[in-house]
């Protein structure tokens, strides 16, 4: 079942490595079918380069391994949850990616100081707050989950594809497996220019307001003119 | 028409990632033809892996899109604007480049701390004020040209071949195509070591004028003797 | 003898270079024979790409080269060392990896300040004292490597299978020449996220205790779940 | 005449990008015959990957261009001063390598933090002062050379093979073209590892003096003992 997903899902985690965004085995991508209501997730510790289509585990929305002889990624509850919370996803990444970490690991929101920033993603990405020490011991990988979605509860998921998880490391989600990775890239790229422009400027100021909205709805929403129309 | 020209812009565009100067599709160079009056630009959010000559879209001085069925760039108003203003030009890049976009972002100046910048560039590479709201909500990418063309008006834009937009990103150009891409990776470059430098030495000086004036005349004007007399 | 050790052993030294962990030629890779008693171990002062497994060099646990033409490392009397107090090790790594060798040359232990390092190292990377003068002009690489047994006399060494030497550059080992590669990769990589982490936000805290035992369980001891369980 | 040097020449000269010292045309490797008392050098503005071996020049000790259609590199004077005063080199390299060149901006000699720096230079690697004005005008190229041989009047050059130009970049040197790019591989290596231990520890002390001695004697002189004995 989900033939093309598992190789949209396959193809997607070997771009991590491609970017530069992993180091051994430390990350993964997943990508919903919302059809049969299940997931296409990477198998845990497996090397990019070994993974093919056939490795690729399914899993439906109670958290049931539905094919594939592997074990999910240690994080499919992670996925798990944000699937159940966020009907519109149609992939999720989830890296240690070096410059976005260092700011989990900082403790500390990306402020929007540039357009780069503001082209994908509306506002400062969120780090979020540690979990409680009963939140790591039952249940952490579905508990990074729920953090996650509760934060979104009032905000748009859609306007701030990615975010910070304290002393950890990332997620990013699009519409598809691919679009999640770009996010991914995105968010790395921006964490990096963040970083260079504290150090030039410890005073650097955000992008005013009006650039940001500006740039990103150049590029979202009914009133978008960046790229081309029917791709 | 100017199929010369698409080839020798099609390349410029291919060389930003060969460079490492984009992420994504990040950037975007053009080309322009005096004869004609006309300018040849990439299409707007397409990989430069699959860029072809063909795909270029050719434009105008007045901004009208006279050959190519792909939109173009949306940065083409600022091209434009520098194409009216510096009559020189043969080609005009532009990139989210990561170091020179965190001086952007810190909107900053770029000192020139040394040598490998006065070969290129006579002076501090300037970071212009950000536009205002009004600026911004009409008319963008026109407002940008005119920024920095308002700029060079008292200031000799061949002398300084490299602008940052503040917040945003950078624009270089040149006699062509291919020259601008340089002062992309000459611009790029001097913005990494002028933050080293700062961070090694938080008092660092400009180099001095003697030494700027020595290294900018030896590759450029009457008397220069860095290079062979006919390349 | 230990032919198919001087396969993986010379693999091993060919991985630094892939990882980015040896600049000409800082570095070197060992693996243990239980049975025999030896140790294979690069040959001193030769480039990666030009090592065939013929050229390892075998030595016994008295420190007598038993097979082969070439000098071993200059630093065989610290593996030899690690080797003798550390009876299970398989496999050993010296480099000068340019983050974790700027904490040495900072004198700091490396902070856990996230789960990156949480999945591999339990608590801080040690940078151990400095020699005395003594201790460096007789015997200098012998004493290098009684300093890390000696520190280890009364702590796990595989649950910390890396070490800072001061002034110097690291040591890692493993079960194996691949385990130890692969824990000086994780070195690396950590070492650059903490010094970033530090920029990012100089008072940024340590990852919590619960945080750090839920990762380092989940994927080492009876109750680890990371991973595929043939593996 | 000198085909084997023009070889040796040119691939040294192709070992600059190879190893990331340079970026464009900013650098180049000269070679020295001390029978004809001639050295072999890179034309000027020509890219590594065009060079041939035909394309090199050479010059004599009285600065004559003996052999060669094309401009030696503007640097020519430079190189000329340091063959006359140091006899015994066989090779000199000038770059603007990032790093390095980060130190020479920041007009700081690069301490000698640990043994990857002590393995090959004996002391801190020195920042030249600035050349007068009258320097700069009259036989710019010319002074930059007798300002370094001025400071090794008193020094060894064999024992500190590299020197920062201030605002400018670095000359290294070695028994052959390939010796001095080892160097200016060395030297690129340690500046960036020392501008990072001064990030992680401000206070970060020099090693100490017999923990220098220890390493660069154990690879230089009668009682070196690295490598094999007849590499």
């Amino acid at each position: 079942m989900l033939e093309q997903l598992k190789i949209d899902v396959c193809e997607a985690n070997k771009m991590l490595p491609e970017y530069g965004l992993v180091t051994l085995t430390w990350g993964n991508v997943s990508g919903f079918d919302k059809e049969s209501g299940c997931f296409v997730i990477k198998p845990s510790g497996v090397t990019y380069d070994a993974l093919t289509p056939q490795m690729m585990v399914v899993v439906d929305l109670q958290g049931r391994q539905v094919e594939g002889s592997l074990r999910p990624s240690s994080d499919t509850p992670t996925h798990l949850e944000l699937y159940k919370a966020f009907p519109e996803l149609g992939g999720i990444v989830h890296t240690h990616s070096a410059w976005a970490t260092s700011w989990a690991q900082a403790g500390r929101d990306i402020p929007c100081y540039g357009t780069t920033h503001a082209d994908y993603m509306y506002g400062d990405i969120p780090c979020l707050r540690g979990l409680t020490a009963e939140e790591i011991q039952n249940d952490y990988e579905k508990n990074t989950g729920l953090l996650i979605t509760d934060y979104f509860k009032t905000k748009d998921y859609k306007a701030m594809p990615a975010v910070l998880c304290k002393n950890h490391g990332v997620f990013t989600w699009g519409n598809s497996p691919k679009e999640a990775v770009q996010y991914a890239v995105v968010l790395e790229e921006v964490a990096k220019m963040a970083a260079r422009t504290e150090k030039i400027n410890p005073n650097a100021k955000r992008a005013p307001q009006p650039l940001m909205d500006k740039h990103y709805f150049r590029k979202h929403g009914a009133n978008a003119y960046y790229g081309q129309k029917n791709r």
